[in-house]
C-alpha cells in the first residue's frame, strides 16, 4: 500500500529522471480479467445485463443498479452522492462501473474484493436499494417467469436462482463494461496520431508532475488486481489553502473497514478511465469541475501549484482517456404477465 | 363521448346478434399517425429517444421519461402510483408509453390533445420530474454539447433548442413505440395459428360479454385520433359488490379538467395493448392482477357476473395482445466533459 510519504519520494525521483518511462504507459487489456470461478459467458452476461437494469431488485421497485451506474453515460450519475429508495441520500458519490472490473477492490473504502461482492452491498442497503434480504430478492425473481430459465442458461441446468449466481451474472456483465480502445490506448500502441500535441503534453505533465505515482497502470488506479489495492490518504481539505472552499464532512473511509489507525481517511486510488463523465469528483463529489479536481490533488497530495496552462494540459489528456463505449442493445425485462409485486409505496 | 346507458344499449345489441361482426376486429396500423407538424423522422426520434432516457431533464438527475414509463418493460413502472424526484408519489397510475401514439388524448383524464403536449407536463410537476420551468429545462440542455448539433439535426440548420422542439422530439421517439405484430393482429390478418384455441375463445366472450363497447378499435381504447377521445364513468367500487376490497381514494377524473358535472369520475378508456405487462390495474393501481381486473370491469361496467372460465379466457386472449416489442439500441448520452450539473440533492 503507498502511503504518502513514499510516494512523494518516489515522485522526486521521477523529478530527477525528467519524463516517466515508456513503461508507465500500459493500454488497457481488450478483456476484463475473470475470477476462476465465474469466467464470462454470453449466458451470463446476457442475464447479469437484465438483473443490472432491472428496478424489481429494489424494495419500490424504482432503482436499478443502472440508477446509480448509468452504463448510458459515465457508468454512475454525476450527483455529488448517489439518489436510493423514497429519495435517500448517503455520504459517498456513486464509482463508475466502466472498468470497474480492473479495480484491485470495489467501494471508496475498498470493503468489497470482487465485483461479486460488490454487488451484493446496495440491494440490501437500506437507503440504496432497501431490499431487506437476498432472500427477498431471490424470491421475488423467482415469481418471474424467465428468469428461472435464465439461470440455468447462465450456470448450468441444475442451477437454481440465489444471491450467489445473481451477483456472479451481475459481475459477468460489468466485465464487459470496459472501454480499451480510448485514444490514449491507440497513442500508445503505436498511432501517434491518436492525440493531440496539447494531450501529449499534459500526458508529459501528468507523469513529471507526479499523478502517475498513485494513478498508474492501463486504468491509472494503481496496479491491478494485486491485493487489496492501492490507497490515499484525503487530507478532508484539512490545507489551509483550500480553508472552508468546499463542504466535505469528515468520512474515515478504510479505517471504517479495517478499525486500523494508520486507515484513517484513506481511500481508494480511483480509475481515472472516463474520468472526465464523471463529474462531480471525489468520495463525497465535493469538486465540481475536472479542472478544479486537478488543481486540487496537485496542491494535497503532491504540494504543487499547477499553473493554468498544466492543469488545462492535464485536462486534456484525461479526455483522451474517455471511451468509446461498446454497443449494446436495450434489453426487454422479463415480465409477470397479468401481476406485479407489492412494492413498497 | 359513450355514456355508461348508450352502451349497456349497444350491448345488449351486440349479444342479440351474437358474435361481433369481424369488422370490430382490427389489426394495429404498422406506422402511428404523425401530426402534419411534427412527421417522425429518423433524426427526430433519435434525439426524443435521448431526451426519454435523459435524467437530466429533472431537478435531481434521477427521474427521467424512462423512470416511470420504462421501455424495457411494459411501458411503465409497475407500481400502483409513480414516484418521482424524492421519492414523491402522485395519486394516479402512470399509463404505459407503447402505443400512446394511438390514444385520441394523453393523461387518465385526457388532458392532452397529443403526445407533443402530454410530454410537458411532467417534466415540470413538482412531484414528477421537479424542473422549475421548461426555460431551465432547455438551459441545462443547451449547456451539453452534443444537445445544440442534435436539434438542428432534427429540426434544420436555424433550429434551436425549446420546449417545443423537445416535446415535438420525444413525441416523435414515442410513436416508435407501438406493437403492430401481436399474435391478435397476426391472426386477424389471417394467421390462424397465431391465437391459442383458449385465445379465439376468450376474443369471442371479450365480444360477446360486451367488453369490446370502450376497448374498441385498433387499440382497444374506443376510436382512434378522433375528437377528445372515449371516457367512461369509473364507479370508484361504490358498488356493494366491492365494498371495503380495495383501497379506493376519491378522484374526480374529467371533470378535474373541464368542470362539467357530467365528466365527474370519467377518466379514459386505456388502451389493452400489451395489459398484460401493466399490473396493477387502473388509474391508481388499486387493483393488483389482470384476472380481477377483467372480474371487476365487467360488474361495475357491465353488471355481469363473469365465470372463472370466461375470466381464464379473456385474460388469454388480452395476452395475446403483448409486443413484439420494435428491437432498440442502447444509446449513449450526450456528455458533459468535466461538469455536471448543481442537481436538487
Amino acid at each position: 500500500m503507498f502511503k504518502r510519504k513514499s510516494i512523494v519520494a518516489a515522485l522526486a525521483l521521477a523529478g530527477a529522471t525528467g519524463l516517466a518511462s515508456a513503461a508507465q504507459w500500459q493500454a488497457l487489456p481488450e478483456r476484463a480479467p475473470e475470477p476462476a470461478d465465474n469466467p464470462t459467458t454470453p449466458a451470463k452476461v446476457k442475464l447479469g445485463k437484465l438483473l443490472y437494469l432491472d428496478p424489481r431488485l429494489s424494495s419500490t421497485g424504482t432503482v436499478s443498479c443502472n440508477s446509480c451506474h448509468n452504463v448510458m453515460a459515465g457508468g454512475e450519475d454525476n450527483r455529488p452522492v448517489a439518489a436510493g429508495v423514497h429519495g435517500q441520500t448517503g455520504g459517498r458519490s456513486a464509482p463508475t462501473v466502466w472498468n470497474a472490473a480492473f479495480n484491485a477492490t470495489q467501494f471508496w473504502d475498498g470493503r468489497a474484493a470482487s465485483l461479486e461482492d460488490q454487488a451484493r452491498g446496495p440491494v440490501t442497503n437500506p437507503i440504496e436499494m432497501g431490499m431487506k434480504s437476498w432472500d427477498d430478492v431471490v424470491a421475488r425473481l423467482k415469481q418471474i417467469p424467465e428468469y428461472p430459465r435464465l439461470f440455468k442458461e447462465a450456470f448450468g441446468p441444475d442451477a437454481e436462482i440465489s444471491e450467489d449466481n445473481a451477483v456472479k451474472a451481475i459481475a459477468a456483465y460489468e466485465r464487459t463494461l470496459i472501454t480499451p480502445n480510448s485514444p490514449y490506448d491507440r497513442y500508445v500502441k503505436g498511432d501517434k496520431s491518436a492525440l493531440t500535441e496539447q494531450q501529449v503534453r499534459g500526458m508529459k505533465t501528468f507523469a513529471e508532475v507526479g499523478c502517475i505515482g498513485c494513478h498508474s497502470g492501463p486504468a491509472f488506479n494503481g496496479q491491478m488486481g494485486q491485493g487489496t489495492g492501492v490507497f490515499q490518504k484525503f487530507p478532508m481539505f484539512d490545507n489551509p489553502y483550500f480553508e472552508g472552499k468546499y463542504d466535505f464532512k469528515d468520512d474515515l473511509g478504510r479505517y471504517e473497514v479495517t478499525k486500523n489507525e494508520a486507515d484513517k481517511h484513506l481511500f481508494k486510488v480511483p480509475t481515472l478511465r472516463n474520468i472526465a463523465l464523471t463529474a462531480p469528483y471525489f468520495h463525497n463529489g465535493a469538486v465540481k469541475t475536472l479542472d478544479e479536481a486537478v488543481r486540487v490533488m496537485a496542491k494535497l497530495q503532491l504540494n504543487k501549484d499547477l499553473s493554468d496552462q498544466q492543469v488545462e494540459d492535464i485536462v486534456a489528456f484525461l479526455n483522451a482517456l474517455t471511451g468509446p463505449f461498446p454497443k449494446q442493445d436495450l434489453p426487454r425485462l422479463p415480465a409477470t404477465p397479468g401481476r406485479t409485486f407489492d412494492f413498497v409505496k
